[in-house]
């Protein structure tokens, strides 16, 4: 049952993307989306001696090619918003310390792209601000570390295991400036359905998924056919299998209009891609690198993006604890004026 | 120089703290504040199995309790917004999963709180939501885990060391209801002195609080003596002097309205206390059980709390990255109507 409350945020004046930037690592560029990111690594490393500080540059890549494409210095900022998977999110904090900009983390896991979006957006249709900056990164390497092993290791993983995408995105919104609106957020609840296989991120985000996605439809009283394409953040193909039936117990067949980013992102003929992509950085990078262009284009009109979050730790693991699944989504919408 | 652009949030219609909760562990009980906390426990594993479940169950303490004050069920609630010290947030997400409400994860280290404040504040000011929980929590035991050692080590600690608070606060916040306001809040931006030790977080936070507090003056045109209390988050006893020093170098001396609620939370004879209390819990403690105390009987007209944050992990020290701080500082102000 969807909640009768202010789960849905209507922008009145809804903020402007005027730049956004994509940095992504190697599989990433050599998916199916690749020609659609701005900068490319050909290895993971970017230069650097750790995978953390190789994440920290990729973020400060997208953060000054966003300044960049906006004609903008940090100085024009009023805020900036974002996260990332690391404990104490490292790659926000230290990556992004050069800019002198307020500072927001968050983090709901692999949906902090969409909570940092609609806080931007809140900031500044609530006047608080005139221009932000949002966004997120990830990294397969730090990512494993942080949840399952080292990727020295070498383990072995199920079908149903995910790759967390290399890369970082930043948007810049402000009140007016190009063609792309975000118009609304919706703000998810978390659902447990007792997985505690960090390798089962799919199944423990589904139903938060279907919730958020069901709530919004109710809150603004739309179809699925008013998309042009409502995409969740990375179940992957395993996930996506659960969230359509789901949905179809509660007689919803979105049909084509549903996808996922965590299924766009990668061929499955690509090295340990198994179930699909996932992390912070994979909403990000399929939102801000494709979808942005499909509304900038006109080929769409409105996208719904809802990100999906996988709540666990290395410690929650370890002490059996299930990991409960959150879902936050944005509308993104293309205006003529 | 503070930055000229919108830094200071002043709220149109100050939300109103309705009812707020604190769980305070042993050492935050017996101390010189004790008598303001709702829950007082007297073990810090508070009858669990693990270090980390006890938080979790702090958290769900101050959650079940705040809302029992108010009179609220979760389903009245249109959002929480909290945080705290493990990594990916864990006692925020596990502990508050009963709740089923809309929720936002925060992190900005010991500056969550007044991040989560300042968010709750502006969602209520925006008419994004007519009721909102915020808070944070931390606990001893599993933050030395998270940057320094398992407590189980039993490794010795210079003088300038902090004691990380366990408890948890949370407060309820809504348009009308009781007379303490939320009035504004101050985003902070990162500042970097170069410390790499994970036990000088005092020093590596007082830039960031000094220039958030001045900024905080100079957006609002306020002179010191305008706040009955100035207080920051958990510098401790070292890092409120060097906090002084930075702030006469700018020709500003605070007097007695200038304090730290790192010093307030214990006496300095307790065990392990060293220059102070720290940690997500300690600001929010303070604030909830004491200042809203101070405000709610009229002894106190208004109030500025600048919770200061260490932005650091175990890996990132690992790798020799230097500890920026950040200060994220709210007013909460008397209200007569």
């Amino acid at each position: 049952m969807p909640r009768t409350g202010k789960q849905t945020w209507t922008f009145s004046s809804p903020p402007r993307l005027v730049a956004v930037a994509t940095v992504a690592g190697r599989n990433e560029s050599e998916g199916p989306l690749g020609q659609h990111f701005d900068i490319r690594h050909d290895d993971d490393r970017a230069g650097f001696d750790t995978w953390e500080h190789a994440e920290q540059a990729l973020f400060d890549q997208a953060a000054n090619l966003v300044l960049k494409k906006a004609g903008l210095k940090p100085e024009d900022v009023d805020l900036m918003v974002g996260g990332d998977l690391n404990a104490q999110l490292t790659a926000f904090y230290l990556g992004l310390r050069p800019y002198n900009i307020p500072a927001l983390g968050v983090y709901s896991a692999c949906a902090s792209f969409t909570e940092a979006m609609a806080l931007a957006g809140l900031a500044l249709d609530a006047g608080m601000a005139d221009r932000v900056m949002a966004g997120t990164s990830s990294h397969y390497s730090t990512a494993e570390r942080q949840f399952r092993f080292p990727t020295e290791y070498g383990v072995q993983k199920p079908p149903t295991a995910q790759r967390t995408a290399t890369g970082a995105g930043m948007a810049l919104l402000a009140k007016t400036g190009g063609q792309v609106a975000l118009t609304e957020a919706t703000i998810g609840q978390m659902f447990d359905f007792g997985v505690q296989n960090p390798w089962e991120m799919g199944a423990a985000m589904a139903p938060a998924a279907a919730a958020t996605i069901r709530q919004h439809l109710a809150d603004t009283g739309r179809r699925v056919i008013e998309y042009d394409c409502i995409a969740t953040g990375d179940l992957g193909h395993v996930g996506h299998r659960i969230l359509r039936h789901l949905l179809a117990k509660d007689g919803l067949d979105p049909g084509d209009v549903l996808t996922d980013c965590g299924m766009l992102l990668y061929r499955q003929d690509q090295p340990e891609v198994f179930s699909g992509g996932s992390g912070g950085a994979c909403s990000t990078l399929v939102t801000l690198g494709y979808f942005v262009s499909q509304l900038e284009t006109g080929r769409w009109r409105r996208v719904l993006v809802a990100a999906t979050g996988a709540l666990l730790s290395a410690v929650s693991t370890q002490q059996k604890d299930s990991v409960p699944g959150i879902a936050h989504a944005i509308v993104l919408e293309r205006k003529d004026g």
